[in-house]
């Protein structure tokens, strides 16, 4: 899909701390000789053709032809008729798989130490279709859709991902008990799929286990597939397992193009004060370049990452310790010997 | 509403365990003296006059004369057309809080000492309200249906709970990002219910931050109230953080009677062997008693049931010792000192 030599890639540094973590990104990238060619726009809402604001053209055009991205946090303003830019992005592109790897790190002090488990979260209906209604005053419904389709693409991209990466279950996590026709025909569709794959263990659990048992033992689990909403929770209740959302990437896949991203806020209360934390846009960046089979430059960041997280002399404010952004960036790309 | 004296309470002991949790909870209560008179109904489904599985009608007119009751699990028979007994008597009799506690508990080790949060739970709409269709084939769609009745009155719930409770906060979870006329009105009615409750702090939070953030520190949280599903979810996780279904107790309140429940299973492949572990029956026992005022016996018998679990001298093999049913129930009515 991607073409050797130097790719174009979509860089959408966002708001807040997006631009110095981004920056942070590109500095990695270099030291390791990553064969990439940013194409840097941004994404700010603006006022369509339509009336309503949205993401800039400039932006769709360039994510359209390059086909892979990678996006800091995007502010979207508070107010009637404005929806998340994040989101406008993945259902633009139909990237109908996110994906979220949480795995404990060493160096990242939590209460857990043997997490290791990939949230594969259907992206693009069920609760988010953003169909609601007002029945009468005081009775409102929202709808959450279920398709086959989707169910079928998603569940299917959950057990390549698992037998790529050489993991042994795949859990469907659903509410069928109580959702009975569209949990249970996303349920019914992982069945199926799961069929195809007899190497790989399936199990079904139910959303309400899967919390309950995902703190007291997340060694439980491995692959996890699941509704929008659901993977929504799950994939920040893991994150939280590991470390929270300053650590933890996060990618978007669709038939058609890519978008990893860090799903942390903009934290505009540390922008510009070379205290934000580039982790998580920093693994989105390396899990982005394994998409682009790019392993050898993918292992030595993510290698020269976790030396620095482990080592602990550099850790950003919200790690507890008290280094920069650019001093930890520095460490990374300067003094890792994998990339020095 | 109740009566002094004597007290008449339905009990359900339910299936699988459920009868032997029930034997030890109603030695424990005569131990200590309550004064409850039991009403005990069998709920296991039947054809109603309409065709369909339900609850016996000698149940429901139990609960309807009583207007309280304790209850052990039930079994829900797998098959199209049933649907869960335990959300049935929810809806049956309107209780629509769904209060459930969660404390660390001494002698009960997790990773986490310092979790003391209450989640209230809408208990009648919401993503369970039973609405689906499949519009075209492979195309599902479920109805979450939010009321302004339903939203207001267990908003008014949770700040009275806190109140009377001596809690210092109370947090709306929501996702109104997403779903923003049903998630919105819900949070509207939180807003509003809270401005008439100045001394309790209020807060909004998101569903996914929330889950994140309770991993990760506990004690950021005290009253948490939200819809349907996302209680659902956040019980059970909170659950785990201080050891379980198995130790949690849970009170369904509704205007003209309450119904307190464990919420784990039935148990089947241990039921009978005296290894069931009556702590979450016994700690709604107490909610319940607390419910009908009668303050001392709970004291008493709370007490007692968290210096048991303190000792850990007979705890059950859920709970890692190899104790039994009943040698955990005579340690808590004929050994504690309160109880003695
Ligand atoms: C920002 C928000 C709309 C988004 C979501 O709900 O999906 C976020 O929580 C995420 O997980 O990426
Ligand atoms: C048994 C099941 C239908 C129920 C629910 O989903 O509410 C349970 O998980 C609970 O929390 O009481």
């Amino acid at each position: 899909q991607y073409s050797s030599g130097v790719r174009k890639v979509t860089l959408i540094p966002g708001h807040g701390i997006g631009p110095e973590i981004t920056v942070a990104v590109q500095k990695i990238f270099e030291a390791a000789k990553v064969p990439i060619e940013w194409d840097e726009v941004d994404v700010t809402a603006v006022r369509g053709p339509d009336g309503k604001m949205g993401i800039p053209q400039k932006a769709i055009d360039s994510v359209n032809a390059n086909k892979i991205g990678l996006k800091g946090p995007l502010m979207t303003p508070v107010g009637k008729g404005y929806r998340s830019l994040n989101l406008a992005l993945r259902k633009e592109f139909d990237l109908y798989a996110n994906v979220r790897p949480c795995k404990s790190m060493e160096g990242i002090k939590t209460l857990y130490d043997n997490v290791d488990v990939v949230t594969i979260r259907e992206n693009t209906e069920g609760e988010y279709s953003g169909i609601e209604h007002e029945i009468v005053d005081g009775v409102v419904q929202s709808i959450k859709l279920i398709t086959e389709e989707a169910s079928m693409r998603v569940a299917e991209f959950a057990f390549v991902f698992a037998k790529e990466n050489k993991r042994k279950k795949v859990t469907a996590v659903h509410k069928a008990n109580i959702m009975r026709m569209s949990d249970g025909l996303f349920l019914r569709c992982c069945r199926d799929v799961a069929t195809k794959y007899p190497d790989i263990k399936f199990e079904e659990r139910y959303l309400d286990t899967v919390c309950l048992n995902m703190v007291q033992d997340p060694a439980k689990f491995d692959v996890l597939v699941m509704p929008n909403l659901y993977g929504d929770i799950m994939s920040d209740l893991c994150s939280g397992l590991v470390g929270g959302l300053g650590l933890t990437p996060s990618g978007n896949i669709g038939k058609n193009g890519a978008l990893f991203e860090s799903v942390h806020g903009t934290a505009p209360a540390i922008a510009g004060k070379d205290m934000a934390n580039p982790t998580a846009l920093l693994l989105s960046g390396v899990m982005m370049l394994r998409h682009l089979n790019l392993h050898k430059e993918a292992q030595m960041i993510e290698r020269a990452c976790f030396r620095v997280l482990r080592e602990g002399k550099v850790l950003t404010p919200d790690l507890g310790g008290t280094g920069t952004c650019s001093g930890y960036t520095a460490e990374v790309h300067g003094t890792a010997p994998d990339l020095a």
